[in-house]
């Protein structure tokens, strides 16, 4: 499975840590083609898993789900002029189909709202045909060569929402609501704690009224946009002739939202959760979340011990504690010819969150030794009650994963900066989020870009604001419209 | 939802009608690119509920999931000299990304053999490496500008399962597990019977030693090829390298499969169960299983009316009986200002299996009126243990669809025909599948199909046999080599 090799530490080399990561533990691989990759069987588990959490509850509010080509005629892209302006140096074109060229090149989608409000101006006649909440399951390309695995890729997999509404007001709430499952599912699956708020006009996306996003502080202190929400306002409704007609007979455009999460998110919770053994996965986004290593010394051993774990495992599976659509999820290693030690390492790095170690004088006191992933704390656990025991220390597991990443996150956080230079000082060292006065000027941004390599990740919603707002614009002096969160970001 | 048109039928024309009632039950819409379209969100939930049965099934016989890219080297293509032979007039071809010309133009893939196995090499070195045993769901695109909603269009979704073996024998036995899933899902889910087989030789997957396929009738009687599994043997691991050291540490090229069934399969079902009011959902796969409709008069008589529903639907939905992953799945048509004749129209073009109408007799009664979509068979259900006869009725239809298409399948089989003349007739006439002898000459197999349209389905395997195979081949007369079935085909 993975050579012996250390892995380099996060200390000396954040960036070659993450590579070596992703690739020994076979989340995912280079591919041929320059710029994409391949999600491998350890890798697309979380994600499958991270579908099946955020496809449930977008269900539960109300969304179904569809799916949109591909390919969008090359036309469409420039109807919306912010939109064509964002997008046009990501494309991917398709200029021959069949053997012939094609009369109208076509785009390969980057994102599908052209050719979604171009079917729901088909599809939407009168106000009883909204509201529209339709999700996709897809996958994107936007032109990328410089590869960083599952954070930027020439192709990604991604959900993207696109709803269609009567007033501005219920595409507001939309677009807030999905804010907040996709807060909820980063903070209770991912352990992953996020800021919410509004991106800067400068970071909006193209074509959109108004971006919200959730953002995460990695270990390397850097933010990671993790999911947004945008209204888009009237914009491509304008654009796409997206009307209908109101309750009182006359004709409006409708109002959209789109958002979207990526497999970009199993990047952050690599870098969230990682260490210098290997990757850490939060117990609920793990494909196996146990893994019980039988250990025997002679071969006449190994039989009994085999079986008793094969049995921990019927008793761990069989338990209906969670309910019988969430099973623990155990895996048995009796792999032979591979020492113990050399199992523990690689499934350290795989990043099971607990492991259950066995041998003969265990299974003489009956009981197993628990290894968690997170802590590297060890323990006993009795075979008598083992279901519950495990699936509370698993509970415990994803509590503490966030816990200890929302500390990391705080001890990471400035607020109360005094000065532009202590700013900078910041962003050359240490990094992390630095909470500051701003005084609205997109000019202010750009400056503070191309000096710290910070940008603006949020204007924080209320609950994530200073108790005292700051007044003053850090850079200018002059009195500040927002408080804002600064940090360098992926 | 839909006009009050009537539907064109398919005695009149089968044709118009598979169009008329994909569209207007919203399964699927054209898009505005040639050749692909759009699935609307009832269809995608009958695609879903197909992805997560047939999700099960492999991941029960011990396969996984991952994700491989989306483009694919020209040059990859070409490697295996009957797979480019095959693939290459369907090609759509990216020549430009981010605003330059590329070097080497990239292929959107229409299968991911290639990029596949250039990846298994990279990962097998030895016996331990393998089986390798992965499955991905993806969108695929094969050029094609005749459009025909999910049965044939430029891009289509599908699972391709992709698996590398020591040894011939484990590929084949890999083949056929999967043959037989297809089997049963395509029975036991959608409740449409299939002939299992092989394809002859010039049926074959280009670049396989053998294809094995599931076959289905349309009520047209023409078959639908649902589903392949293919014996790749060593092909592609010679075009790609795949190689690894035996146990006796000799160096041997790996056995491949490939397997493989698409959005088709809901077309499949569309013409296996769909009538002239709409198409017919085998339970197992609807989305909705049970419509319930409240009656009203006046509106004094709505509230307790709909309140009564509501209590209905929590009842069968909170019923735990098929267990906690598998709930009954309930909705309430309490729309105002539409009658429920016009209701009962569109559920049944949407082919809900069962309608409960709940008016003020029937709470009189404490009982629910019930309306099969596969019969339209009518009858009261007591509400108390509303739920057990609820889930006993639509059990029941299951059952009866997958008997009812069996049954049409029959009446259209001919086994036993006399002459080449005889055989002519019938595929000019009624068609359906004709069981008979053959030389196992393709030359024979290409002048049936340029004289009659059929095709050779496949041979079929040994259960689905003539009792009596038949000696001569029906057209040369010449000793038969194999039974095999021939019908006209999608």
């Amino acid at each position: 499975m993975a050579d012996d090799k250390k892995l380099t530490t996060r200390a000396e080399d954040f960036s070659a840590w993450y590579n070596e990561v992703v690739l020994r533990s076979e989340l995912a691989d280079y591919s041929p083609v320059k710029g994409s990759m391949v999600i491998r069987p350890n890798g697309y588990g979380i994600w499958e898993r991270m579908q099946r959490a955020l496809d449930d509850m977008f269900k539960a509010s109300g969304h179904v789900n569809a799916y949109f080509p591909l390919f969008i005629p090359q036309s469409f892209i420039a109807k919306e002029a912010k939109h064509i302006e964002g997008f046009a140096p990501e494309l991917a074109i398709v200029t021959h189909g069949g053997g012939k060229e094609l009369e109208e090149p076509l785009v390969v989608r980057p994102t599908s709202e052209t050719i979604i409000y171009h079917m729901y101006a088909k599809w939407v006649q009168s106000y009883r045909d909204l509201p529209i909440l339709i999700n996709q399951w897809a996958n994107v390309v936007r032109w990328e060569m410089r590869t960083r695995l599952f954070l930027r890729t020439l192709e990604f997999l991604w959900q993207e929402g696109h709803t269609a509404h009567a007033t501005h007001d219920e595409a507001e709430v939309e677009a807030l609501t999905i804010l907040g499952i996709y807060r909820r599912f980063a903070e209770e699956w991912m352990a992953m704690p996020v800021l919410t708020g509004l991106k800067s006009d400068s970071e909006r996306f193209a074509g959109a009224l108004r971006t919200y996003s959730i953002e995460a502080m990695m270990q390397d202190h850097k933010a990671l946009q993790a999911g947004t929400s945008h209204n888009l306002g009237q914009n491509f409704a304008k654009a796409f002739d997206l009307k209908f007609q109101t309750e009182k007979g006359e004709e409006a455009f409708a109002w959209n939202t789109s958002w979207g999460v990526s497999t970009r998110m199993v990047g952050g919770l690599v870098m969230t959760h990682g260490d210098d053994n290997g990757i850490v996965t939060p117990p609920r986004l793990a494909p196996i979340e146990v893994v019980i290593v039988p250990i025997w010394k002679t071969n006449d051993e190994r039989p009994a011990i085999v079986e008793a774990a094969m049995q921990l495992k019927a008793e761990l599976t069989d338990w209906n504690g969670r309910g019988a659509s969430d099973k623990l999820r155990v895996y048995v290693d009796a792999r032979e010819g591979i020492r113990s030690g050399a199992k523990y390492y690689e499934w350290e790095l795989r990043g099971v969150p607990l492991r259950l170690e066995l041998g003969p004088k265990d299974l003489e006191k009956q009981s197993v030794f628990s290894a968690r992933r997170d802590t590297r704390a060890k323990a006993a656990i009795p075979c008598a009650g083992a279901p519950v025991a495990v699936a509370a220390l698993l509970e415990t597991i994803q509590h503490d994963m966030l816990a200890a990443a929302k500390a990391r996150r705080e001890a990471a956080t400035v607020r109360g900066v005094q000065s532009y230079d202590e700013f900078k000082e910041i962003m050359a060292g240490s990094g992390g989020f630095v909470y500051a006065g701003w005084n609205g000027d997109p000019a202010v941004e750009a400056r503070v870009k191309a000096e710290t390599k910070a940008t603006i990740r949020l204007i924080p919603d209320a609950e994530f604001r200073s108790a005292t707002a700051p007044t003053r614009c850090l850079v200018t002096g002059e009195s500040a419209k927002h408080e804002v969160v600064w940090a360098k970001a992926y």
